[in-house]
């Protein structure tokens, strides 16, 4: 395919570890050209000297565009990626959709599908609750409806969210786990630093991480309210979860343990319904009985490995997944949606 | 004190990470002096080739001891420490005992009250049953009776059953928990590297290990038999536990996450208990609302830091631990074990 | 391109670092079918089980051959990648030469001009002589003869040579060192853990190494040979240089840092060399003045960056550059070296 | 000894990386009492809650002092311990000094004989020059006139400047690398991220910093003024080097190592002459032939390890040296000084 005839698009917010990968990912995509990186702080930096370590990639004039709204929206791009704060996502998406750019957004902003919820636990109103009922949630092994394909306006799921989600959902679909007790889902997950993202801050320094584990954001993480939102509608049912999310010494991959009571459902039939859901999908793979998932077989791919055991003495299921945060759980699944949106193989570019 | 007048002390197994801790720690102390350190594969060789870290303080003389039970008892040893893997611990606990010499055993061999449990999980007869009942099982904050100090041999717990019961204890005794449904006790920890030994084995390689998490041993580590033994004997009732351990790319430490139905029990209540508990102990800190531990700050020390979080939404309480799983999760609380039975003072030579 | 028009390729040496990269390279290539991996220990075991990382690419029947030169040379395989200890390398290359496959050699026994030199770095009489005439040692932005594409066997760089080549041979072949004296150009190299294979050794646990870092076969690594008689080719006449490896607490990466007279070249003149040298070569980055290569950002890259300093204090150059080994130190460079030997992009497979 | 016979100290500076070592020291000192601990920002902040990881060993009552010379000067303090910026740390070193307190200084302010040398390092004038000639410079195994124990003012040497001046410093007084020639000795540092400080810049985050090793400060660190004017005091000539400075993924650490032109001398007489030199000094070992440093082996300890290998081919030396750049190459450095100041055990306090 010549270059004049691939897809345009862009990021914003590019400056960040999220909008980095994404940078990374579509500069060595062999279906489209990446005609756009937004970044307030870089405008006008080349971003080659930015992004050293893909410097090979990246198109040799290409530096960061400023941070305008309405100017960006008239330039010829087809998808706009939006790796920014939520809350300031919500301005790029409305005046992209409104100018008729397709915007896969990575932001917390269109991810939940009430202003009210959103308000709880973002403290501020929502920056556009018009756009909500248009911008569907998509993780794209588990989204149940065709026609998302075509909207203007994806959310693109989080982190935690999606190693959660790849877990349960399949089980709760089918019913297996019942309608869980309030707090009888126990999900633990486990960080790579750079899910905090890059800034200036002195608890994300090298020599306060390295070596060192701990808990935070515990009972209450933001990401709560779209891995309850799912799983509820998953279970067509409230579901509350224990969800305790913990900061590993390693800079990429989220591990999550899951115990869930089990109902004699036994490993071997959370096995089948997953294989049922994830036939024929590259991206999430499903251990055989012995094997756990690691970060580290992960790390630097778009997969998510989940596993299942069942333990007789309590009753429990304990299910494991793994990920790459910056990949699966953000822009190596924009990618993957943006693929399946415009038709293009869903592994182009991602592996 | 004058050299001559110090204890004489020794370890068993000092070729291995926990062998080599406490041969660190005893060459420091101010009140003993390491007078033995047996290894059959290091037998002849200077300590001081052996342990280029603690060089400066390792008595200049000392070679590594060959291993033979029955010599070794003849020597003028008022404490051995036995760092050995379980089976092999309890010949040279038998021979020891025998001798009236002191025992301080890290192995797993006399942590169980039962030889059938141990049979359970170690999967084979118990190699010294007559000792069991003599053997007192002492984690020296939540030793319930005294006469445990003149005890002649002395189970010094494991790392992850440390990290669980330093939380978990106080609250079984009080009462605050009731009796635990079966698995509602959901207990995850991370573990460092170190805890995996110092064997050639493919899976602990740096490259195998760096920057990658992973679950492992569900849902039946051998752990879990100390583990529900202990916490049955603090509930007054037999506990079942949902037990989940992960290796962290990490050197040292453990950071366990306790989920507990609360049935109404505050943070604050929690606190208050634990405070009763360790009021007066150096090595355990109940940390104030609003802080986690983390492993980061009790590496390098035989500190435990303990906290407590209440979840209103879902009626449950999380209780976090840390601790360094090389010292107070084995030489360090071996050697405050020691301390304590010597009557030296409780933080002699960990500080 | 359909598959079955695709060239079919095979690694021996599968189960190490660098066959698992290799693998890995292959499996992804636009261009190619790994049609073969060979591992005496893996035989039988498909690939996907042995190489979680990349299980999304690797065909899914795939499992490992057994290790017989033999029975392999009869297999329709257009390019064998050896990632054999040297000495086993020369067996495999030998049947698979005379059978008419092309072969690419990651191990050192084809990478000397002399059998003699051979014999006084490793210790034996070199296996195959014979072959060393027609077998072309391959660093692919500085070969200086087109011809090297139609070898039938060709010799692959070692991971420090590449690493100092790319900086040093320029400057030679262009007379700007002149004929440094005798141990005069100092060579120091920090290489990540990984260079040192996947080996079940104490010496290379992640707890060993975390964290520490260490100088190691002061003052005649092997790698020395390949070293001064690949400088003494660009220069025109023996160079002996002072070449001090290290182990870097990190998995991936090397960092060489060069001190040479300068004898009045200026730091612009270099990259004038170098910038020659390299146009248009994409795996050679040429960093302006004022950036240092970092191996981070080369780390999963096959991309070798830079960077000259003159110091007028000393009359020296400090010349630095960066690769990640098991890339541009070895699998990646050799599918740029098959790459360019097929007619294939120089970048097929490789960003 | 009780408390309150011990030696009053306080430490300024006392947030960054290495005020938090020294108040870890001195805290668990047995011959001192910290009784001050200054810091601008965090005045009245118990120390117990910024420096968690040595909870248990600090005074519960102690809180943060603020900045404040004059009032500071009037506290009964016998030694303060500046771990300042340049230039900040010479205006409490007058009113401490002028209050006939004892000061050991960490920050460059006192290292250098001259100020114009300092100005030209260090971009400004000398903040206190009169004070330089009654401040020595002391590296205690290397300080040659006993008076300096009674200094009001003592400045404690940089980090790399110790890791070369230990393997350095006895050769070149002994005469035995003759006048090395400008640039012939070519040193080698390898830094754990600790050195960069506490700060909170990108640069130094752990993704950032994790997984890559790069150079840096080449060809002119600051601490090229320290280290040429104390090797020359040593040869007795000037001596001009080339010094390169790397970063290293590791907290701790200082891997140092030199080529130098050997003319002659053995390994064997290297070795010699440091054990001449550091005969009874326990916090220097000269390890023997085979052997080389690691940071791992000196990481948490005051020691500095060195080795010495000579290379026939080349005519030159090569010697190697690890320190911990918190503690012999700052904390434990300053610490060690107070000791033989004070006429405490050398060792006090530090192993």
């Amino acid at each position: 395919m010549s270059k004049t005839t691939k897809l345009k698009v862009g990021v914003v917010g590019a400056s960040g570890y999220t909008g980095e990968e994404l940078v990374r990912l579509l500069a060595r995509h062999p279906e489209v050209e990446l005609a756009a990186a937004v970044s307030r702080s870089l405008a006008g930096t080349p971003l080659a000297k930015a992004f050293p370590h893909c410097r090979e990639t990246l198109p040799a004039e290409l530096v960061f565009s400023g941070a305008d709204p309405v100017a960006l929206a008239k330039e010829d791009i087809a998808f706009w990626f939006l790796a920014l704060p939520h809350g300031v996502a919500a301005e790029y998406a409305r005046a992209f959709v409104a100018a008729g750019r397709r915007v896969i957004d990575l932001s917390a902003d269109f991810r939940l599908g009430s202003a009210a919820l959103y308000k709880e636990y973002y403290g501020a109103e929502h920056p556009a609750p018009e756009l909500l009922a248009a911008a569907p949630y998509v993780l794209p092994e588990l989204a149940d409806f065709a026609a998302w394909r075509d909207a203007p306006l994806i959310a693109c799921p989080g982190c935690y969210p999606t190693s959660i989600q790849v877990a349960l959902t399949p089980l709760l679909r089918a019913g297996l786990l019942g309608k869980p007790a309030l707090g009888a889902l126990v999900i633990n997950s486990y960080s790579g630093v750079s899910g905090a993202g890059k800034k200036a801050d002195v608890a994300y320094l090298y020599c306060e991480r390295d070596g060192s584990a701990k808990p935070y954001g515990i009972p209450r993480h933001r990401h709560l309210s779209e891995i309850e939102e799912q799983l509820s509608l998953a279970a067509g049912a409230p579901v509350v979860v224990q969800f305790s999310p913990h900061l590993a010494p390693m800079k990429r991959g989220i591990l999550t343990t899951i115990t869930a009571p089990a109902a004699g459902v036994t490993a071997e039939r959370v096995r089948e319904v997953w294989s049922g859901t994830y036939a024929g999908r590259p991206f999430v793979s499903v251990l055989p009985a012995g094997l756990f998932p690691e970060t580290g077989h992960v790390a630097w791919t778009n997969r998510a490995d989940i596993a299942a055991v069942a333990d007789p003495r309590t009753g429990n299921l304990v299910l494991t997944s793994a990920i790459d945060n910056l990949l699966k759980g953000a822009g190596g699944q924009a990618v993957q949606i943006m693929n399946l949106a415009a038709g293009f193989a869903e592994t182009a570019g991602l592996v």
